[in-house]
C-alpha cells in the first residue's frame, strides 16, 4: 500500500474577501483572497495566485470552499457577558414601563436579587438550558469566542455552579468560553449591611476554592457606589493577584470611582463600562494596556446620556472593545452585531472601530490576542463569512444578519 | 369503497398559551388552550376540555400539534417598510462617523438620490435579490405580513418596477404583501426646483397607470418641509380618492405641517412618524379611525430626541402601531421585535401596547382587520409559536429571537 499523500492544507477558502482586522487604522482588507488551515491554524493568507495556479487548488487541500466573493472577518468575541442566570426580569421591565416604581418593583421581589434567587434556585442543568437559548442566538451571528461571568449566586456554592454551566457550554457547543469569577457583583441579602465581611467571604472562601477548581480565567468586580468601594475592590484584586488571576473591573458606570485607574494599578485586562472615566485614569490604562470595553446595550437599555469619553480614549490609545453585557437586569441583549450599531449609533464610534471592537481589541481583553481575533499566519482559524458588501455593513445593519457560516477552527 | 371522514380540523395545536391579542387592555391570555383551523382559517379557541376529551383529539383532525406549553400570538405585521432599494447606504454611515459633513456626502453621491439612482439601475431580479435577503431576516422572527412601498424609482417605470418586486415576494415567500406607491416621496433630480410639476407627473401619469395595473393598495406620501407641502400632499391624496385607493401619510416627523390632520379628514389608514404631531391633529385621527404608526427605528438611527406624545394619543384612544420603516437611509432594521424594544424603551410604550402594534393595531392600519391581526375564530390562523414564559418577553429582549415556528393560514 503507497502512503496516502498529506495535503498541505485541510481546508481552503478561495474566492474571498478578507479583513483581516490585522492592520492598524484600517480593515486589513485583501479583496479575491485565499486563505489556507491546517490543524485548526491559519498556515496562509493572501491571493491565489500567490499560492498555486487556479486548476490546482485541490491539489493543495482536502476541501476547497468556494467563498463566491462573500467576506471572512475574524470570529466574534463577546467579552463582557453574564450570560448564565435563573428566570429573566421581563415583568419587572413591563410594570416600570406601566409606571411602576422602584419600591414598588422591589417590593414585588424584583431587582438583582429577584436573580440571585432564581439563580440559586435553578438548577445546574436549568442554567444550562437557559444560557444555551440566548448562546445559540449569538452563534447565529458568527460569534467563537465569550466571556461568561458569575454574580448571581453570591454564594460559593451557587458561584461555582455558575462556572460549571459556562465551562459546559464551551464544551457543548462550537464557542470558546473564557470564564470570570464576580463574587464581588452585589451584596446578598444575608450579608445585609456587611459588605466587609462579604468581600471577607469572596477572598478567603470563594476566591481559594474557584481557584482550586480552576472555575476562573480572570476575577472581576463591581465597584460602585451601589456596588462595591474602591477599597473593598482593591482587596478583591489582591487576592486574584496572590492566586495568580488576572483581573477586570465594572467601573465608572455611574459615577466616577477611580476604579479603572485602581484596575490599571492591578494591570487589568480591562475596565468595563466607562461612562463616568476621569483623565487620570485614562492616563493610567494607557501606561498599563488595560482594554476600554463599552457596552452600549447597557446604556441604551438604561437610558444613560453620560457618554463614555470616546475621543480621549482615541487621543490616548487606549483599545476599545464592545460587548452585550448580555444580563437579565440592564441588557438583556442576544445580538452581539446590535452592539456595533449601537457603539456607532449612540456613541459615534466608527464602524472600523467597532468590528475592532469584537474582534482584535476583545481577544485584548481576554488575554487571548496570542491566538484569536485577528486572520493571520499562526492565529486559530475562528472565522467567519459574511454575505455582505463592505465590513462596514455589519455595523449599519439594525438587526437581521448577514451571517453565511462560522469556522472554528 | 367507503367515504373517507372528513375530520373537523386540518390542524389541531394543544398544549398552547395562547396571547390572542383580541380584547381591549390585555393580551387576550388563554393559557393550556386548545386552537382548531380548518382551511386556513381558525375554527376553535379554547380548552381543551371544551373541544373533546384528551384521548379524542386524533379523530379531531389531521394533525395534532403539542406545543409543549409555548405561546401562540398572531402573526406579526410590519406596516410601515420600504423594503426593496437598491444598493444600501453603508459607507454614507461610515463616513458621517469618520466626521464627514452632510455636504461631504452629498458631494460624494449620497443622500436618498443615491438610493433613486442604484434603484432605477436594478434590474428587477436584481431589487427581488436583495429584498428577499432582508425578508427573510423578517420572516425568521414571526412576520406573516408586510408592507412595502415604492418610492425610491420616482419615475414611473421605476415605481412600477418596484411595486411589482413587492407583489412577487408576497408570491414567492410565506407572507402576505400590503403594496403602498409613494411616489411623492423625494423630488427626482430631473425636476429640481418644479415640485408642483412632478405632482403632476405623480397624479397624472404615475397614479392612475399604477391603478390600472392594480399594483397598489394605498397611496403614500412624505409631507415634510424637505419633503412635499400640505397643499401637494393634499392633490396626491385627491386623485387617489378618485381612483379609490386608500390613503396613509409619512407626516410631523421633522416638523408640524398639520399632514397628520390632512390624512385624517382623508379617511387615511395611518399616519406615521408623528414626533411632532399637534393635538388638533390628534383628536382628528380620533375621529377619523386613524391609526398612528410609530417608528422607534428611525427616531433610534436618526438619534431625534422629540418623542411623539404617546401619552396624549392614550388618551384619545388613537390606536398606536409600531413598524421598522425599513430603508437604506434612516432606518436599515431588518427585526419587527427590536422595534418592539425600542417603542418601550425610547418611546415608554408599555410591551403590551408594543404587542398591539405589530399585530391588532398594524392590521388596522392596513385595513385588514377583518381577516388578521387577532386570534379568534372565523379569522386567518396566521399565527407564531415562540419559546417564552410571557408575552412581555418579546419587548424586554434586546436582539436574539425566541421564535419557533410560523402558521401561514
Ligand atoms: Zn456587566
Ligand atoms: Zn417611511
Amino acid at each position: 500500500m503507497s502512503q496516502p499523500e498529506t495535503k498541505p492544507f485541510d481546508y481552503l477558502i478561495h474566492n474571498v474577501n478578507v479583513a483581516s482586522m490585522a492592520t492598524h487604522g484600517d480593515y486589513g482588507i485583501i479583496e479575491n483572497a485565499c486563505l489556507g488551515v491546517k490543524s485548526g491554524v491559519i498556515e496562509f493568507i493572501g491571493t491565489q495566485e500567490q499560492l498555486t495556479a487556479p486548476n490546482e487548488l485541490e491539489s493543495n487541500a482536502e476541501t476547497v470552499i468556494n467563498a463566491h466573493n462573500q467576506w471572512l472577518t475574524p470570529g466574534l468575541i463577546d467579552c463582557h457577558t453574564h450570560l448564565v442566570y435563573g428566570g429573566n426580569r421581563a415583568n419587572e421591565f413591563e410594570m416600570r414601563l406601566n409606571g411602576a416604581s422602584y419600591e414598588d418593583i422591589a417590593k414585588a421581589g424584583g431587582g438583582i436579587l429577584s436573580s440571585v434567587s432564581a439563580t440559586r434556585a435553578a438548577t445546574e442543568q436549568q442554567l444550562f438550558e437557559t444560557a444555551s437559548k440566548r448562546l445559540k442566538s449569538l452563534l447565529k451571528e458568527g460569534l467563537t469566542t465569550i466571556e461568561i461571568k458569575s454574580g448571581y449566586g453570591l454564594d460559593t456554592e451557587t458561584e461555582i455552579k455558575m462556572l460549571k454551566v459556562a465551562r459546559r457550554l464551551g464544551k457543548e457547543f462550537p464557542v470558546r468560553v473564557s470564564t470570570t469569577f464576580l463574587g464581588a457583583h452585589a451584596l446578598p441579602p444575608e450579608y445585609k449591611d456587611r459588605a466587609d465581611d462579604y468581600i471577607d467571604l469572596v477572598r478567603n472562601e470563594m476566591l481559594p476554592t474557584i481557584a482550586e477548581l480552576e472555575l476562573a480565567d480572570a476575577v472581576d468586580a463591581f465597584c460602585e457606589n451601589i456596588g462595591f468601594s474602591y477599597q473593598q475592590t482593591q482587596k478583591v484584586f489582591e487576592t486574584a493577584k496572590q492566586l495568580g488571576l488576572p483581573v477586570k473591573l465594572h467601573a465608572e458606570q455611574l459615577s466616577d470611582q477611580s476604579g479603572a485607574g485602581l484596575a490599571a494599578d492591578f494591570g487589568a485586562l480591562s475596565a468595563d463600562h466607562l461612562e463616568y472615566l476621569s483623565h487620570e485614569s485614562i492616563d493610567k490604562m494607557a501606561q498599563s494596556g488595560t482594554v476600554a470595553v463599552l457596552l452600549p446595550g447597557a446604556f441604551y437599555f438604561l437610558r444613560e446620556t453620560k457618554l463614555p469619553p470616546i475621543q480621549a480614549l482615541r487621543d490616548k490609545q487606549v483599545p476599545m472593545a464592545i460587548a452585550t453585557d448580555s444580563n437579565p437586569g440592564t441588557s438583556p441583549a442576544e445580538s452581539l452585531l446590535l452592539m456595533l450599531n449601537m457603539a456607532c449609533t449612540l456613541f459615534r464610534m466608527t464602524p472600523l472601530e467597532s468590528l475592532q471592537g469584537v474582534t482584535v481589541n476583545a481577544a485584548k481583553a481576554l488575554g487571548l490576542s496570542k491566538e484569536i481575533g485577528t486572520l493571520e499566519v499562526g492565529k486559530k482559524a475562528d472565522m467567519v463569512l459574511w454575505d455582505i458588501d463592505h465590513p462596514n455593513q455589519l455595523s449599519y445593519q439594525l438587526g437581521g444578519s448577514n451571517w453565511t457560516r462560522t469556522f472554528k477552527g
